[in-house]
């Protein structure tokens, strides 16, 4: 197999813009990522478009805004896995020699109000009226409670670490600090779920230019190593086993836990040689969570990376540098494409007032509906 | 790269079968395909699932109800080609050695009713009321009448053709056998097109169990290469160079017939090497064309290919013996795979009182929004 390099990666911010359509925020920031890559569109050969909320051929609505180069192009989709199909499928036609150059892309422009729970959820769950994301959340946060003594003021802390980030991130859709004080005494989403403990359903695009290091080396972009991209799903209806919500652990491995195993075996690397980790905080608590899932300290210490100032920039190991998704909100189908842009140009050194000094590997993490999750690790 | 075949594959019949829940439907289809192969689901090592009216995650919601075995589960779309992602996906996967056996499955449930043309259509075409299918299929019909002398007559024949060979096929929609003075009496649909002349959309589902021929050759199975898999959008805004609807050709090669190329030099054959042909007979003057496009016949004889008996079953070249998407309809997420399904049975053998006698090499055929088309050959 090749090495497998993404050349340049672009983002359209993440928020709400209104009438603004899904087509022009795809566009740019396909066109951000090859200007980045300092490849042109004729030179791309396979287009993988993820998006969860957008209509058919998405992707080829976009593209053609580029011009119709003829190029297969496909839409994916794995919930809040789908940047991560594409991703993985470009590294796969890259790595084999299908392509050379293969964009990886995702954008979405979610309905605004109450989600359609049909979307996410089995019909015994909206029968049983189990059918709103913060409460999947507050029962694993009352688990870890109960089991490892977690608090609500460790997740207000990882709040409050992930709004400062963002706070030099252009693209965030949040940049304003929060305090302690401020997320626990916000709006009670679902106990201990505070609003300013959970993201937002949103708007926004993201790209990245894959290709083999050969191709990369022919033009004058600062390449960044695909080490491992690995989606799975579940082995349970929903993403962690059931016993995890009512009883306390060992419980057998979560699809994220499985997922990162063998992106680390893939990468022949461990969780002690990362430098930053982007990760899926919806809420507050699923950073605690999927710390430990991810192996970044044992089972029941999710707590303490927060509490030691381990996750902030400038600690051992930081995590959601971007602001993660508290402040960026989830774009589902951009979402693990926009940490990927993120730990790019970690890794390249370009992230201004939150860059991670001497940033060599970093880890993606994305888990959500349909038991979808997966782990990308890239290395400079 | 390593030679891919298709174990088994399974078929839900085409049709509208109520409430019957797409979970089932794809369900049915998978496991037939497994039994089909001789292959056990837990041996399966990643799917994708291709469907264009159905939510979020429909492949890993189906899939699951055969056990949650962890492997990663991508749905994909490409409008009519979706199928042929499906199994494009499966076949680098495969070829490149990343995998040994992949399902590629495809299922949909469409609408009934007047379809929402935002579903395939931009704004200006909606605007301009220019955003019903058979629209376009009545104007390229009225070209190639103008240009090369086809005639509503053919159109019929066509019709009357696929009708028959659908007689048989326990999988088809419609299995009743038209006259000439029927199709061309039916409703008028529009000029030249009539209601007859027309396929419907549906529900249906269809699975192929892709593996490598090494893994093959250890069960029992009776596995058909797939000698080439071709996904391709068009250089177009529609899926023919618009001077085709408007003046004589010669024009810039199709999608279809770009897809086409690729696909005989990929396998090696020309189109006097097939066998038998599946295309995408949305209405039956896309017959016509496509027989054309695929270089079945010069341009502008496609008329001929049923005047002269050849594209019957027992003809030189029989085309869509299944009966076609004339008497299938199109279930867009599994129409490709169906037209897998039928050219393995054929090319095994297997296809019943509508074989095509010494069966070798197949193609199959779909074109459609999106400017999507793809082409794959099989080869036994």
């Amino acid at each position: 197999m090749r090495e497998v390099v993404i050349a340049g990666v672009g983002l359209h911010p993440c928020g709400r813009f209104g009438d603004k359509p899904y087509v022009d925020m795809g566009r740019e920031a396909v066109a951000a990522a090859l200007k980045d890559a300092g490849i042109a569109w004729s030179e791309v050969q396979a287009a993988y478009c993820a998006r969860m909320y957008l209509p058919a051929t998405s992707g080829a609505r976009i593209l053609k805004t580029l011009g119709m180069t003829g190029i297969p192009i496909a839409d994916v989709e794995a919930a809040c896995a789908s940047g991560a199909v594409a991703l993985s499928q470009a590294y796969m036609a890259i790595a084999s020699g299908f392509y050379d150059v293969v964009l990886a892309f995702g954008v979405e422009k979610m309905p605004r109000g109450f989600m359609d729970p049909s979307a996410i959820y089995e019909d015994w769950q909206i029968r049983m009226g189990l059918a709103v994301n913060p409460m999947y959340w507050a029962i694993a946060a009352k688990r870890h409670m109960a089991d490892y003594g977690a608090t609500a003021l460790q997740m207000a802390k990882v709040s409050v670490k992930n709004h400062k980030n963002a706070r030099t991130n252009p693209y965030a859709m949040y940049r304003r600090e929060v305090s302690v004080e401020e997320v626990l005494s916000s709006r009670m989403v679902c106990d201990p779920i505070t609003l300013l403990m959970v993201c937002a359903p949103n708007e926004g695009a993201a790209a990245a230019i894959v290709c083999s290091a050969e191709f990369a080396r022919k033009h004058s972009a600062r390449p960044v190593q695909v080490a491992a991209c690995v989606p799975r799903t579940s082995l349970y209806p929903w993403f962690r086993a059931p016993a995890a919500y009512v009883s306390a652990r060992p419980n057998p491995p979560s699809v994220t836990t499985r997922a990162a195993r063998e992106a680390y075996e893939m990468a022949g690397i461990g969780p002690q040689d990362l430098d930053l980790v982007e990760l899926q905080d919806t809420d507050a608590c699923s950073e605690i969570i999927a710390s430990e899932e991810l192996g970044l300290c044992p089972v029941g210490e999710g707590g303490r990376l927060v509490d030691e100032g381990i996750s902030e920039i400038g600690g051992r190991l930081p995590i959601n540098p971007s602001g993660g998704l508290l402040s960026n909100g989830e774009p589902i189908g951009a979402s693990h494409l926009r940490q990927i842009a993120e730990t790019v140009w970690q890794l390249r050194g370009e992230a201004g007032e939150r860059q991670v000094e001497g940033a060599r590997v970093g880890l993606c993490h994305v888990v959500g509906a349909g038991g979808n999750a997966a782990v990308t690790i890239l290395k400079r």
